[in-house]
């Protein structure tokens, strides 16, 4: 049993706002015993076409990753680092680090599916218009349990969920910016029916919600258990949630109920 | 556009009974103007082991079957037969029915996931020491559209509903019996990200809750539509629900928010 936190942080159009303002959260959900600190998708930029190039960043010369790892090893915390734009040879990639307790980038997610959507009287975005799609499936190994990242509408699409449960992954998360058409609609039964399905543990984690901003996420992260129950779950508003992940419960639901066992690969 | 009904029938011990009430709720359905009409889960069957065998009928010799093809045809409806056990060569299934309005049968579903589980203070059952295992996914023509069915456990497998998708199934029936347990849990999430992760209809039929029978059934039978939302819900006693079916609204959805194309095979 261990603890993780999700920050859900309101995101401004000031780069070093949002990096100090990531550093401080994480350094309280660490306070509060967290080993394990996810943060937002986007959280260092507003969600936004015109500012995803202005506030790209090159690994190798990142002031959010290096705050990232100065905190992770500071505090001897995992860091799931939300997802930031990452620039890399002309591209732009929706990118999510983790960081592990001395300070080394373990593993790196690039969003594989954009949200090119369209919806009457909802929302309309084309990310593809911006941002290049990764190639790879997220899972590593830590000392407490196997964990994968998806970001965002990544968790469209029960293959990449169910196959990274295949792949060993028992804790994903999920940096994601739901809007207020998807949010009130699917945010909730998304993560529960994978979480269910898949018999592990997710967690969301959005933005902050912003009337004033240039686009207005959901917010409500959550955490959700193998059971398809939400452990813990935020309001709208900036805060900070906790949840403690219990290895043994997975394997106790995966006895009770043996779904992944009693796939029939053979027919589908 | 055109109306499905669902029939939420309490079972009982009494064959006769049992088939005389499904005959009179698919009248009433049909003159209500419902142009399909499904049954529920072992609707002519107590659901429990020792009944299988006892009511189980060769499909070449089956009252039932005589029933659900006399009224379609007087009728001229469709049915989705719920299920019933099933016997063949030794061996008993819990097979689905579709008959058209000509009283064919033109398909039948035997449920390929058996439900083996055993929860710690909730239900004990074990499907597979009394049924044989379908082998086969279950889609066919219909003039409406095309028409998936599975049964109950199968609705916990996004592969296979995926691939009745892919299919090109549109509307899928899931006669389904989930219990006291799985029901208030699972029950409507399953529905719910199932047709939402699709882009389809689907429509759970339950039979209706019976404290006292051998098996206490969810009930809460239900239409959802292609953006996930429950358009038609049952309580848990014996009634009939109806749900107009727009194949408009699913190229609608698939057009505003096309998960579908989305999909990222080449990586999962």
């Amino acid at each position: 049993m261990f603890k993780i936190a999700l920050c859900q942080i309101k995101v401004e159009d000031d780069f070093e706002k949002n990096i100090d303002k990531a550093y401080k959260k994480i350094n309280e959900a660490s306070n509060k015993g967290a080993k394990i600190v996810a943060l937002g998708e986007m959280f260092n930029c507003p969600y936004s076409g015109k500012y995803f190039s202005k506030y790209a960043e090159e690994e190798n010369n990142s002031k959010t990753l290096d705050m990232l790892r100065n905190v992770s090893r500071e505090k001897g915390i995992y860091i799931i680092g939300g997802s930031i734009p990452e620039k890399e040879e002309g591209s732009i990639y929706n990118t999510s680090y983790a960081i592990n307790p001395d300070g080394e980038i373990i593993a790196k997610h690039r969003k594989i599916h954009l949200f090119d959507v369209d919806i009457e009287n909802g929302i309309r975005f084309c990310e593809s218009d911006y941002l290049t799609k990764g190639e790879n499936i997220t899972v590593f190994d830590t000392e407490h349990l196997r964990i994968g990242i998806c970001i965002c509408y990544d968790i469209r699409f029960p293959e990449l969920i169910r196959k990274m449960t295949l792949m060993g992954a028992k804790l994903i998360f999920v940096p994601a910016a739901f809007n207020m058409t998807t949010g009130p609609a699917h945010w909730n039964i998304l993560f529960r029916t994978r979480a269910l399905d898949n018999q592990i543990y997710i967690a969301g984690i959005s933005p902050a919600r912003d009337y004033e901003g240039v686009y207005t996420a959901y917010g409500h992260s959550l955490v959700v258990n193998p059971w398809g129950e939400i452990i813990a779950q935020a309001d709208e508003g900036e805060t900070i949630i906790y949840a403690d992940i219990d290895i043994n419960y997975i394997e106790k639901i995966r006895k009770e109920l043996p779904l992944l066992k009693h796939r029939r690969i053979e027919i589908y």
